[in-house]
């Protein structure tokens, strides 16, 4: 199979992880790539690690541009997905990165984004319940945003084996990439560098009717989230810290028989072996998913830890992988569980 | 007023910030120092910043040469302060960096640390209820942790005001130097640089019964603690996020102007303007304490972040503040409220 | 004596650092505080460490605004420095930080600025030989750049004894904070991180004709430069790696002494014990230069090493050095050698 | 072809990384690692990223633990791989990532490892002037140094073309994954982030004699070479900054046309495009090597940068593309030149 796609919005953070690992993919041929500012630009400067593509210059991002391809791939801000999409024909697979598709609720859609709701489409999350049989054949997928890849995987095997009560803590740390690529000052090396901060605190970030949404529908009950997000002095990575009050009755094994039996035949993500913890800089570049999970008797709570690189699963690798699943190709084709380290 | 003060332990990081301090302390001289490993070197390649200091050679750890002066500051490995301790006189200032004499209930110390509890000296976080007074004309001083001093500062006036449940869930990540000096190879900086990872998940981390026992004291009843500490890539700074649920009645107003009152004649804490969020970069190398609240109505939680350093309010400036307070000196003396950034 | 100063350019990075050290200057009180797209904001959010000065609101930069006050620091884009020190009057002392008075050649500004020359005042550094001299009673003062001050007190020494061949080839890492506070997308916390790059290779950087400068005025005759600045992954700090032929003669114990006894009264300058090297990390924060020699008998060359931190004695300590001279104050008030780290 | 690889020293920065590109590497089946403090222990928990390779257990270094493979790389500490290979067959391809077989004169040898030399095999830097036809068929390779390899691609053509001058001098910049994860103090993330600093100035540091070989046999005459390593803040990456006094007649032009010839059909080396600068960053995970040049005209200087990820090309990747060449794959297979950025 040779699979055209194109890819919108090449030059940002999200875009240029994505043809990284298309690089290596395969399947597919890379077509157009498109930009909005620097349409016009070479790639090289732009993306520097990708010096294969160093020549491709960007194209503005129109239907027309995108037009032609097998797939096109979205990684555009937030709210612009839906007017190019609508012009893609119903063939092609539209892989949005952006959060436009994500949420099922209009209304928590407009809370938090302040715009019309453009709709739900599949869901890109294949180790949620039922999440492969969404995507198989699909030609529309949402990719999850970040936060919500690491949090839910985290959480839902407890949710869906009513391990927790409904009230979940999550603190996340997030490499400065998930802030993107626009040059803002609170974003500059020197501000970053030694230095932890948090933001959105309180309910603020968009991210959290996302995860509430996910945690809800595993749990089969409303679940809130108490959801604070920090900058972490490191460029990728999300380290999620994710706990809520154990039910009666949970003990350690049974956490780890359900966390077990929930990720067995999972290919990317790891359940490590007990008294090993996940660390960012273990997944830094791959696909993979590294969880461990507590049982604090004292504080009567679960408390289970995520680590995910946030451009490859939290966003670019999970795209290929639901791309993967959509076409009918091996899931894991052109993706890898093997981090870069040290 | 000249205050001669010996260091037992200057070559760790603990005792290093400490030298920092007391270098620019208006009545402190610096008398003998001493190290374990360490004994018999100068002190300039070790502590290469403190110049001042480079000729000096330290001494073997002992009563004897620690004799002599005004204040003893240890910052010793756990369990070996008492030793120490109990061969100097009644009369001199002896400030303890470890953790021996900071928890009131002796099972909680066998517990957590495995050997024989040493006993209860005034705890050196004067921003609790009724701290400044048991430090006045103290002769014995326990240094709280540093992420008791983070946690406590950011949640006691919640429980003593009664705003919130008595379960707290905190996430803290922490710099680097709070592991200490000791060559471990988990804390290369090839291994750290790049990575948030937790460690103590699940309530094993020797500070939980620090914190609990803090809190249930500003509660007045017992409160639970679920702690999760993450080493964060930087040298120093912790963050501290704090959550626990809200008691009914609690508003973003309210939550407010207790934090407020709280803090209002406090020199170094610092309750930030709304909008504004605390980051470690901000407190770096000061005794600053910056703190932030925020009411979660969604999700039915009051949420405070406190940022400090580490090894400053953490350890060192909170010990030398305890030291001017026990000596009657203005608590300010030698300390600053303001960050080295970026 | 109180001394009044104000500060031009006081949201910026070389503006907050000279804030940082005016605050725990004992002889000096704070006067206006001007920005440019600042204009108008309190510089709470702004400087986030500077807790003390959070409620000062910028006014714009004009002479009116600077007016009335015994010192005036201007830290002002390139170029922008002249139009306002012309109408402070004579009595007043200007320090500037930018580089518009640091160049006696007005055909070297002109080639590397692109201006026409302003003029050229009182060089701020005292180390050079008739450092202090030009600086006593002075008025009117342009303090160094950061990699020219390390640069020439890591060199003027063996230019100055007749040690070395008048080619130099310097290589130096910086931290980004040099690049200032401006956003731009190469300085992100994600760019930067993990990355070493170098940038005006070649003899392009502004830098390279005030080394030229300093240099060919220790030996007295013209000294060619070969300067690339890298950019490195940290906040702060410079690293210079200076070298250049050594002169027939020239033996380790020759080269030693002369930097002994080039540095043997300077209270910020620390030539290091044998064997031990500069680290950026041991100056931060402070005004303290450290430097160390090597003689490379297979390459003939001497080998300087130099570590300062480009914010405080790199810029802003630098200023407050020459500012004590040029009043009359102790040439160390308000300065420290003493680093903070780790 | 299956090719079976043995990895003597797989618990090690050079063995992990060499493990992480055999895992991609189509035609290489991994066997036996060995280790040697770690050796019974498990991989998963010293290499957390090689996830694949979690259960294998390590034997210990022995000849008869290693026999039977097609392929022996040895990641062994300086001096100890002759004893193991001289027991090894010679139909074995035994790939040295150490020292011991690089230098070719064995006063060199003795002077800067203070041992017997052990003797000199196929150099494993296909891009010199006659290394390929060096390593084809061999089955005893030594692997460049990480420093030899950035500096000896970076200045080779300028000497091979006679354009420089034969007195070289080089700073570079190295991550501490280069000095290894034996847990030393001065290599604690707490001590290395925020600090640059140097070490071996003056021409102590092992790599000086092969850079010294290796330029000199380009040039055709004995090359003398200045080296000064520093270790920057980050975890991997090499940025050569080398230089050289330009022979007469030398330009712009000229230089640039020379590199271009010299890399036009290397599938890792990259001459940039004209102002663009290599970045460590920007070749990351990757065997790419970025480079640049630069004529100085007032300096009288050539000026090339190199960047390389000194695990990548600078050991491991370099290793993997000499054992292709040596088995007769193509040169490419298993590596890549794209980076992980940012």
């Amino acid at each position: 199979m040779v699979v055209r796609a194109a890819v919108a919005g090449a030059s940002g953070y999200a875009g240029g992880e994505l043809l990284r690992l298309l690089l290596a993919h395969p399947e597919v041929e890379i077509g157009v790539l498109t930009g909005h500012s620097n349409a016009g630009q070479a790639l090289g400067p732009l993306q520097p690690h990708l010096r294969p593509l160093a020549d491709r210059v960007l194209e503005p991002t129109t239907a027309g541009a995108l037009a032609g391809h097998d797939v096109v791939f979205l990684a555009l801000p937030h709210g612009q997905s839906a007017a190019v999409a609508e012009q893609l024909g119903a063939e092609v697979l539209v892989v949005d990165m952006g959060a436009d598709f994500r949420l099922r609720d209009a209304g928590d859609w407009e809370a938090f984004y302040g715009s019309p709701h453009a709709g739900t489409w599949p869901y890109g999350l294949p180790e949620l319940p039922g999440g492969r049989a969404a995507l198989a054949g699909a030609r529309r997928i949402a990719v999850p945003g970040c936060y919500p890849t690491a949090v839910s995987l985290a959480l839902f095997p407890a949710y869906a084996a009513g391990l927790a009560e409904p009230e979940a803590v999550i603190v996340a740390a997030s490499g400065t990439s998930g802030a993107g690529k626009a040059a803002k000052p609170h974003l500059l090396g020197s501000e970053v560098m030694g230095s932890m901060s948090p933001y959105g605190v309180g309910g603020g970030h968009r991210h959290t009717p996302e995860i509430v949404q996910n945690l809800s529908a595993a749990a089969g009950e409303p679940v809130t989230v108490s959801f604070t997000p920090t900058l972490a002095p490191m460029p990728r990575g999300i380290l999620a810290t994710c706990s809520a009050r154990a039910r009666p009755g949970v003990s350690a094994e049974s956490l780890r028989a359900v966390y077990g039996k929930a990720f067995a035949n999972e290919p990317f993500v790891d359940l490590l072996p007990e008294g090993q913890w996940p660390a960012t800089a273990a997944v830094y570049g791959s696909n993979a998913v590294q969880i461990q999970v507590a049982h604090d008797e004292a504080a009567g709570r679960i408390v289970v830890i995520c680590a995910i690189d946030n451009l490859a699963k939290g966003t670019a690798g999970g795209a290929l992988q639901s791309m993967n699943i959509a076409l009918g190709l091996p899931e894991d084709t052109g993706l890898t569980t093997i981090g870069v380290a040290p």
